[in-house]
């Protein structure tokens, strides 16, 4: 594991690097875009690899949006997209029971994307929301819902106490399926305000429920099962480019994925550096093959070398 | 580590081991009470070691209560006690903060308890009740409040996303104080509805604050430092009665006191011979000295041998 500066590559090296992949799996937030404002050139980037002949996934663990709404933003911020090139974790949830052939009914934390997820899929499902305290109705007298047989926990603004209840109770009963769209703690930190993401969530429940989740997002392999059941996938020639250590980078290291760091998002160099000097061998699995400043500082050097590339094949 | 039925013990035995305590710390839910119903003579029993000279001392891992409260839920369910023989987690947060000389102000998710505990050692605080989310406020807009010098998280009905988005920003402050009343994952499971506890909320908000809560309740030892600090306490004489391994066997063992397990809350006998075949150091410390099905069964043998007892002395 090298951690190379892409910026630090010869000509050769980077023809190389190019000739070496034919599909790019990217994550979203903090590589892409910073919530709705798109991070500069990333979009022409995108566009390059995909003129190249590469095909592009968008690999994300935001579970707050339906593969249809990353397209409509994708295309608002000039990133072409179809349904197919989204993976997305509300989606992978609903395709993860439609796969179990799941019959139940879902109680869900989250937001209405999971909703609209599992009803494409003819799932039934309860909980999207607000739920807050009432007096008058004592936790211990909850009516557990028989029909449940799964309970997903997404990102959820509406979290609370009595969600907590709930989701406990219902996976007290172990035919109860746990999934978890993603564990990401935090978002990308803003204005000196920490905004906590679907992970503090998912250790919440997992606390309380005393189980832990299927987790269908980075890093966990379900997303890259999709990926190689779904697509003809070839690990040694997709490369991974995502802001996120222990979510993108680990994901492809596990699934022998070259990876490419961008530094606009979570991880900064500092943090390769103590990889690199630790003795840990699960934090060896966070050093990216090549880093760069933004995915940005890529579009010189690929245009630089679209006509030699486009030439050679 | 032995596990010993008490109700095996000769008389002699028990003898024996009355002559050697002086001191007892006993748990409250699930030991002396569940909620507001008191479980069957476990009062006569506390009574009846009273009578004998020990001195007993209430440690609960309960944030929801003020030691004031507490003396008169004991005084109504006939448990003598005055607020000196009172440890709670609220109180022991405040008189963490005040031995640090703490001038700032607290943000608090919890209940208002630990205001008023705080409000008794001159400690201002925001926070508690509850805190809903606000489209009208985005979440990166938060106004950080200055003064904030420490966050409590101890149980709290009215948790929601804006009070994880407060802690955790506040604690992105390395300089902020972060306390935890208890890690408890939850309260004894009453009609198969599962009731959590604070550990889960402490867990949410480590998750996203990227931080470990110094945890004032059992089985940390600060809870037994402050009872090393404030009374004559000598370990070796001191019993630890609890119905949970995680908290009060823990706390009982690192402390090197003698520990009674009670099977009428969370732990049961299966577990303790699940930790005896366990190779795990960690889980041998789980371990107590005796089990008793509950509280109220020692009363025979107390009364039996009480004459005997008080005759020897």
């Amino acid at each position: 594991m090298a951690a190379v500066n892409f910026e630090t590559l010869s000509e050769d090296e980077v023809i190389g690097f190019l000739d070496s992949i034919d599909t790019i799996l990217t994550d979203c937030d903090g590589v892409l875009w910073m919530y709705m404002n798109p991070l500069p050139n990333a979009a022409e980037v995108i566009n390059t690899f995909q003129s190249f002949g590469k095909r592009v996934f968008y690999v994300t663990n935001n579970s707050t949006k339906t593969r249809e709404e990353f397209v409509k933003k994708c295309n608002i911020l000039n990133f072409k997209a179809t349904k197919e090139d989204i993976l997305c974790t509300a989606n992978l949830s609903a395709c993860y029971l439609q796969d179990l052939s799941f019959k139940k009914k879902v109680y869900i934390i989250g937001s209405e994307a999971i909703a609209k997820e599992l009803k494409e899929v003819g799932i039934s499902y309860v909980g999207v929301g607000p739920d807050p305290i009432n007096k008058n109705i004592p936790y211990n007298t909850l009516n557990k819902d028989p029909e449940i047989g799964a309970v997903i926990v997404g990102f959820d603004e509406h979290f609370s106490y009595p969600k907590m209840v709930k989701a406990a109770s219902y996976l007290s009963d172990p035919s109860v399926h746990f999934i978890a769209t993603n564990t990401d703690e935090r978002f990308p930190v803003a204005n000196n305000v920490v905004i906590p993401g679907t992970g503090s969530l998912v250790r919440c429940i997992e606390s309380c429920a005393e189980r832990k989740a299927v987790v269908m997002g980075k890093p966990e392999s379900y997303i890259a099962d999709v990926l190689m059941k779904r697509f003809q996938v070839n690990p040694e020639r997709t490369l991974m480019i995502g802001d996120r250590h222990n979510t993108d980078i680990l994901l492809g290291t596990r699934c022998g994925f070259k990876t490419l760091l961008v530094l606009t998002g979570i991880t900064c160099l500092r943090d390769i550096d103590k990889w690199k000097q630790s003795d840990c061998e699960q934090m060896k699995e966070f050093i990216p093959d090549y880093y760069i400043e933004s995915l940005g500082n890529l579009l010189p050097y690929l245009e630089k070398f679209k006509r030699k590339y486009v030439m050679s094949k």
